[in-house]
């Protein structure tokens, strides 16, 4: 784990971060930790009651909890959310490198490129024509910004990030390394012997406070638009299809694939290794499990699941017997049915062609 | 949308694609939309029937139709596959950003690479040694291109892909930012305390009028090559394992997985997020679902599924418990025939052993 | 397939690495290759019985076979693993190419990295202050190490790959194109209108002998750090969140995810495409199958298998009515219970409410 950049006093962290401080204000704080870590120099935090044990047990300096929490006998700060006070204080504690304004030598910055005063551009990064670089934005090394593309004030990409011609990314982005804003998305048509391929018209447009995961891909749009929301959270290696909307605060967890035209409303959280087909739409504050498969449009909010439940080797090859001859027993059930029915038709004289 | 880099008249269309013109020669046309949203100046296509409501909605200044559609009343232009000729007029309004054929001068290019001169290569690209790059080839920024690589003809290589030793791709490709084309495969043998891996003597063969996506992996052969057909369209984030071979024309969404020494025919579609297991054989015109783990080689034409139903939540934690107990069910089942069995023997003396 | 970089005589070989001749020692070798393909300058080997008819009509010029093969009439080395001991012949007759030290001079490297003199740097690689690149390191074109970070002796970073600050990568490792090491992980708490994210003050720790895959990201610990023991093998595009510890010598095959703070204990063996969900303890010798989601912490070693079977997509279409059936079942026989449950009750008198 890190070693701090600051400590501060209880007293300066509650002047900064609010809170009612059970304690003396002279203690001071040099780093966060979870409750079983913490030592007398750093500060944790209640998030459950399930961690009360561990909360009894633990050396930490000082404690986060919620002002109803009925503890006593130790230095505490009283505050409604325990886990984001704790998270604001370690971002007191570990702020981001300072920026170093300028662009390095051994960047390829077209001329025609607006790069801000206050942009910081590594090594290798280039830039291309028309494209706009915000004010205090990072350029890790090795990105690439393709001709009109823009990037928002304050947005940090990390290394070997893309993003191809005409795509905006919005202000406060993180994109993290290998990540890839606006390749043309997939389809076609079948052709005189080969498959032809709409050019992709639209670009990528992402909100602001946006999160992009390592090795994440966004496609751009066919005809219109990719958009993603304000406030949207992507992990690592989503792949993100062509013409998809993905609302404001939505979180999706890493691996996980949404096919082309599909739109996603805003607060949904999708879990990891999911996947979802295209042209559907799930509306605001839908949950989806982690490896679940959505073929259909949903309309109402709640947690979905399709999981084949794993066990020992043995008794899943029994299962997927059971389980394939749902499948076969529909065929050999509907095919009694169907002699039978003939037999009726032919008792009755029902069949009209005889 | 993008504005179209030009504009033509219906008449110098259909003089460049085909088609019959219903209508003035004269009526220009400066980008392609959908029905929905088309306006005057822009070309649009019926698709199929099911869009005749948007057609008769549609301010789209022409229409690509079927010459059996029975529309009239407006322009158009009959054509026998409107979805492809909207395509082709698309790729007349949208060409490429013109090649701009020399080396940037931060390209690190080794002395016995062969590069064309008509080849475009970008800034921090690097060319080992014995690799060859065809005529008109764009390399993006930061591509890599190994020893005796290489790349045919009019290839178009995204920002940051990495092209290892020997690897080959045909004329006409596009790859996207971020594929990696020949790492070594997976495996090994467990020997005297550790994991031994073969080296990977095989290399990545490719075929003309491929496409590849963004952070797509297609692994080198182990001792023979792995082979990518004429016309393959790979779409993002597809791992390819090692010896797997893909025939002409397959297409293959995004995030699925193909492991070692599978081979998949021709006109094959795969599913986004499918998984293919190794050693495969999967005959031609073999369609598998998106979400659809395949174990077993497939010798039929025809479409394959296996997803697990989603449902909410809760339906689906009973319709688990129900498939779990498929398998447990067996188990009991057995045991119970089992011990009848044997008390069968008992009583028949059919135990040899007593 | 590669043409060797060496040949050898069988007596050197067997001195170089044991097993016993059958034959002349002055047979060369100039490469492997697999029994249906190997030709008289060629050493393939007998893997296991179902490859016997295999050996018959092999023109290989010579056989690794174990010494109660019973196989005679050829010439032979017998060794106890032959399957190892090809895999060393080929390692001797294709070596790595040789490194060749020094500093691209497009390379940038901070002043306060120290960098062996031994270690090859390649162009456009960055190195950032503080960072301890090893004897003999190689590092390809594009390759990004970041503030404080460490990679042992004799590692090998193919092209592109990103290690992120402080993140530690041990000796001999093998790291593919386009790995990210050390991005940010996932997760945070919503808070006053908008997601609050922990900064992530773990590093990841990876042993000796590691091998990852061609844009597999790796994520940092939140508040310790995130594990990968010694002679652990990841292929390509997997994602291992923050926090994940992996014991030594486990493999992991492409496309599987690993969700935040799992553990996987040592020599287990991970399908592909398969996905683990967040927090479990899997012990030692725990082998997923490929395509398995995991739910549930796995204590006892063994194979674990979660795969809905495909089949021809109208069967599938029946079986998975089938599946939802017992979703829905459950809550119709739940219904009907209570229906009756309560009727009883009215009989019984049993609703203290009337």
């Amino acid at each position: 784990m890190r070693v701090a950049a600051r400590s501060v006093s209880l007293g300066d962290l509650i002047d900064h971060l609010g809170g009612e401080l059970i304690g003396s204000r002279e203690t001071r704080i040099a780093q966060v930790a979870p409750l079983d870590s913490a030592g007398p120099e750093e500060l944790s935090f209640l998030g459950s009651d399930a961690y009360r044990a561990a909360l009894q047990q633990s050396r930490a300096g000082a404690v986060v909890v919620r002002s109803d929490a009925g503890i006593s006998g130790r230095t505490l700060i009283l505050a409604s959310n325990p886990y984001a006070y704790f998270i604001r204080a370690a971002e007191l504690l570990n702020p981001d490198p300072e920026i170093v304004a300028g662009r390095h030598p051994m960047a390829a910055i077209h001329p025609e490129a607006e790069v801000a005063q206050s942009a910081e551009v590594g090594p290798f990064v280039s830039i291309d024509r028309g494209a706009r670089i915000g004010e205090r934005v990072r350029l890790g090394p090795g990105c690439r910004v393709g001709v009109n593309a823009q990037i928002g004030d304050d947005s940090w990409l990390h290394a070997n990030v893309t993003v191809y011609a005409h795509c905006q990314i919005g202000c406060r982005a993180v994109v993290n390394a290998g990540a890839v804003i606006g390749a043309d998305g997939f389809g076609g048509v079948f052709d005189e012997g080969r498959w032809l391929k709409m050019p992709h018209l639209g670009r990528v447009v992402i909100g602001d406070d946006v999160e992009i995961g390592a090795n994440t891909t966004i496609d751009r749009g066919a005809m219109a638009d990719t958009l993603i929301g304000d406030d949207v959270k992507l992990d690592n290696q989503i792949q993100v299809g062509h013409n998809v909307v993905i609302g404001a605060h939505t979180t999706i967890a890493g691996c996980t694939g949404i096919a082309g035209s599909t739109r996603i409303g805003e607060h949904c959280v999708i879990g990891g290794a999911a996947n979802l087909t295209g042209h559907l739409k799930l509306t605001d504050r839908v949950v989806v499990s982690a490896g679940t498969v959505i073929m259909r449009s949903i309309d109402r909010p709640g947690r979905y699941t399709g999981i084949y439940p794993s066990s020992e080797h043995r008794a899943w090859l029994r299962s997927a017997v059971g389980v394939k001859r749902l499948g076969e027993g529909g065929d050999a059930q509907r095919d009694r049915q169907r002699r039978h029915t003939n037999k009726e038709d032919d008792e009755h004289g029902g069949n009209a062609d005889r």
